[in-house]
């Protein structure tokens, strides 16, 4: 038995998500599909996240245990070959049996693109939110700093979720604006259903004083989801990468 | 009555070109639909150009005569509302009665964009030709430079066109590369059914040694399609500007 980590980009919008599901094709099912071809058989796939309907993925890590002896760089090429354009598989690695894409993942970083202007932009119709009103950049950085830390995030999680421990550590938040795009990038330990979306959300109805400014923590400390901002919508969201080990940083 | 010129943008992905046809969705359609929401008649819409399936705009200009007499900045936010976010409106401009978009254009401007990396981009998959070996921008610029003057460009149309006069101006052309991208650009008096997709083909055939390099002038001279090169996809192409008189440069 071999355990290969796989590294992937993937279009999110045609998908319902990465995990397999009854109702819609998935990335996953995608991948699954592509190794049955290729390989000749339904060899398990296990994803580093979930992602949702309409979210992308610039680096997404998973692993396939297989019994095939295929060298890496011949199954990225014919992976490739037949899984459909909106996915690509990056790289592959062999790793030790135990290792776990999602148990072991170390730090995650997620990326947030908003389309800040008052045009239409039908090239980014499924790859950013469309947020009208001006926002400052500069300010929503300095909010969103109120984020970093570990703190239980009970406040930025929606229902549904069955995750038990809701504490999470964030290193790293930013915005910035690029020209009509702002950005926010977030940096951590793992992330709770929904979170980057209603962090996001949050700092939007900041923006629109609907939440009043320096109360974020006061909020995450609530433990109110009520509390907390609405939830960004799927397409601007991009899981951007995912670090394993100490090497990586 | 009065005639508007409207400034489009919009992302060809999902529509079977610009022009109204029996067999799928087009861009007129959804513009006459959205017209005849906002205004509630059915006025007519003369497009600049016909852009084929796939095919992308970053500026299109059509216009609308109507009876109608909103003003032409409600008229753009009113329309952006109910199109769909594949297609923008950017501006709406009273014109003299006599004005007509495609007679009355002076210069238009195409955009082809390739992604040449060995590496798959899932979100490049509809907006630009995957093109896996290395291209030398600087040597295809150089080439490129054949195209530009005027000629009767017969070997660089595609059959299914009933335009008698094949004689085009091609005022610039170049080649740049931005990381992973060549751009194709070229700004002519007008262009053929599928020009600029077999210029950017028999570009790619000489960086492949099926064409010889400095015979594209004897190419344009022989009239013979067969001798020019591939047509480069669809999803490559964007109409990048369109310009009416002297002032617009």
């Amino acid at each position: 038995m071999r355990n290969l980590a796989l590294r992937l980009m993937y279009d999110g919008t045609d998908f319902h998500g990465w995990q397999v599901q009854p109702n819609g094709i998935t990335v996953q099912e995608c991948l699954q599909d592509a190794v049955q071809t290729i390989l000749r058989s339904r060899d398990s796939i296990t994803g580093c996240s979930r992602t949702d309907t309409g979210v992308h993925a610039n680096d997404f890590c998973c692993t396939l245990r297989t019994e095939s002896d295929m060298d890496c760089y011949r199954l990225v090429g014919a992976l490739n070959a037949v899984l459909p354009d909106s996915i690509a598989v990056k790289s592959c690695e062999e790793m030790p049996l135990g290792f776990h894409p999602r148990y072991d993942c170390k730090k995650k970083r997620y990326l947030y693109r908003i389309w800040n202007s008052p045009q239409k932009n039908p090239f980014l119709k499924d790859y950013a939110w469309h947020y009208k009103k001006r926002l400052d950049a500069d300010f929503l950085n300095a909010q969103a700093q109120q984020f970093v830390g570990t703190y239980d995030f009970a406040a930025f999680c929606s229902s549904g979720s069955s995750v038990e421990d809701t504490v999470r550590t964030i290193y790293l938040c930013s915005v910035v604006r690029n020209g009509d795009e702002v950005d926010f990038y977030v940096e951590g330990s793992g992330f709770l259903y929904h979170m980057v979306r209603i962090m996001v959300g949050s700092l939007i109805e900041i923006s629109e004083k609907r939440i009043e400014k320096d109360t974020l923590t006061a909020i995450i400390e609530g433990m109110d989801r009520e509390k907390a901002g609405r939830t960004a919508p799927a397409q601007g969201l991009y899981l951007d990468a995912v670090s394993y080990g100490e090497a990586e940083g």
